[in-house]
């Protein structure tokens, strides 16, 4: 039983020796050599699409995929057969998109950008400093006292929601369904224009899907009070663009703060480059997986044992019982 | 007796009412009115030099100022009697200055400063989104394992420690004695070669007092790592702007992110409007005293009760009896 593992990142091996599968290093941007296309377990990184549409059509014996990617967008789309299992790297990435997410909540609650525009111009923006009203009605100024509304209220957003908290703010949740989680009221989707109503500053986490496709339309964004902020770090499908481009242009809402786009890297003729109170970031909240070997180990662990494995995206076929008589 | 208390912020008098000194509202940026020349209690708030001028040549019956800045420098050079007890608003800033100084370690180590540069000319940062190496060694890119070195171990330090350490950073202090203050390993000044050697942000929170002037000069800036940020909110006369601009041209350090300047604004010859990696805030990060009513009536009653007042800066001769007995 083969494994590969993608030379797209530093991963300590040595630590996942020991287990069953032979471990092979492959080149994510090349097609897969010849003597590994037989290997029944495949990790990716930042694979080109080539290389994954290579791997569907000619790895025959593949059972698993253990993507490092939160939303393995990329796997789904290169047409693998829907009998192979795949797991997700959600939980790899809280830490360094939960501190982006932070930081572009800052950036636009202190005004960061508006502030490199007059240095730029060698210009002192007294405006956005000095004595100034402690957190007034109807501007999004501080963390402290904001009413910060989360949809997609996964992993990122359970490590984000402590900062948050210890901040000042007060959070709520929108899922699939409603509850308290980890503390914190989870609205399902019936209630989001009861929600949005009296949001500060919300933070879109959501994966791309069809369900999450065009999740903030034009209506939704109507709701928001007028100085609210959107903050988009989970997939760019999931905002209507052009309505939120209106809406900023029509002073609609505060401002947005977006990492990801429907198209990537944001065309040149996208409007969001001109619209006032945006903060474009070219996806860079994540994209360094941590601690990837504790989770490939403890799949691995369990894919060999017939159990059920840690995000699983697409259940496959192979039940416990193929794989252990395999090995 | 008589407590004047400025109209420059709005503040809940009713919560003041039913101790002994009658309140009485004036404007900071006038001259203090003949009748009111004669109260014993003078609460400030961004006061104009002229104001506090004058009141230190008029008021001939001053015991007590409390001002509800942090650093009430203002208040040192207006030329008040040393009779006159003075009392600072530390601590009212906790939070504001906090959440600032965070904001401005983010935007350093997540380089949106960089991104706006690229967004201001219509162009996607590629090297600074998608994959990416985890923290490298001798970059500041996340907070999480980083060394922070707080250069002022008083009150907003204190509460900026957690939000940083719940980011995974490692804190460490710098203050006028050894010790472990909340939890943290605080330095005298003699051991400040050694911690700066070993730090990824070094964050300035030091009073403007001639003991502080140009803590951070060009011997001490040489100790850092090339790849250390200087972050500082305290007051501008701490760095030595000129050795500052050597090392940010020269490559010597990794950044600066600035909210207090050696004058203000910025004149616009100074060369830290063009150094690279230079972050300008227009000293944004507090102004805006929270829960001055609470502090206001602690130290009144204290002031009544002839005991001792909180954030004393200048004793002033006025002891417990002599308030006392004036009542
Ligand atoms: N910008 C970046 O660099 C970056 C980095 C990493 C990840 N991401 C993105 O962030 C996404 C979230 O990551 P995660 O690890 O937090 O994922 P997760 O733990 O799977 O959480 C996803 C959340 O989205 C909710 N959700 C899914 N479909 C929904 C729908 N149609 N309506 C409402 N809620 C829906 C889920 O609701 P339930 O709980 O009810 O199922 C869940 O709360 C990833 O899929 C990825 O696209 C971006
Ligand atoms: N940017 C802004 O908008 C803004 C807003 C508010 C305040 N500030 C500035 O921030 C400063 C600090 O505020 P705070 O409330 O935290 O004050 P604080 O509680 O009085 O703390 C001051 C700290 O500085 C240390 N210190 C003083 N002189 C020193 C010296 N010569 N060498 C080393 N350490 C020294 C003190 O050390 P010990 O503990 O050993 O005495 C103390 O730890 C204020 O004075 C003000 O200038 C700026």
């Amino acid at each position: 039983m083969k494994l590969l593992y993608p030379t797209s990142l530093v991963l300590d091996v040595d630590s996942l020796k020991g287990f069953a599968p032979s471990l092979h290093p492959y080149d994510v941007k090349q097609a897969i050599p010849e003597d590994l296309l037989d290997a029944e377990i495949l990790i990716t990184w930042t694979n080109s699409a080539d290389n994954l549409k290579d791997a569907a059509q000619k790895m025959k014996n593949l059972k698993w995929i253990q993507s490092l990617a939160a939303g393995p967008n990329d796997i789904l789309n290169a047409g693998f057969d829907k009998s192979i299992m795949v797991t997700t790297g959600s939980g790899l990435h809280d830490h360094t998109v939960a501190e982006h997410t932070l930081a572009l909540l800052l950036n636009a609650a202190r005004k960061f950008y508006e502030m490199r525009d007059y240095q730029s111009q060698g210009k002192w923006p007294q405006h956005l400093g000095g004595p100034q009203p402690d957190r007034p009605k109807g501007k999004f100024t501080s963390l402290r006292g904001a009413n910060v509304t989360i949809w997609g209220f996964g992993n990122i957003a359970k490590t984000l929601t402590p900062h948050l908290q210890s901040l000042g703010a007060n959070v709520r949740g929108i899922a699939r369904s409603n509850g308290i989680r980890n503390g914190i009221e989870v609205y399902g989707e019936d209630k989001i224009g009861e929600l949005l109503g009296k949001t500060d500053a919300l933070v879109m986490i959501l994966p791309g899907s069809e369900s999450t496709k065009n999740a903030l339309n034009k209506e939704r964004l109507g709701m928001l009070p007028e100085h609210a902020w959107v903050v988009n770090v989970g997939r760019g499908t999931s905002v209507d663009e052009e309505a939120l481009a209106d809406a900023l242009d029509q002073g609609k809402i505060g401002g947005a703060a977006l990492d990801v786009f429907v198209t990537e890297p944001l065309p040149e003729d996208s409007r969001l480059w001109k619209t006032p109170n945006t903060i474009i970031s070219p996806h860079a909240a994540g994209g360094r997986p941590q601690d990837s070997e504790a989770l490939i180990a403890y799949n691995l662990r369990r894919f060999i044992a017939g159990q059920e494995l840690k995000n699983v995206h697409i259940k496959g076929d192979a039940s416990s019982m193929e794989i252990k008589s395999k090995l």
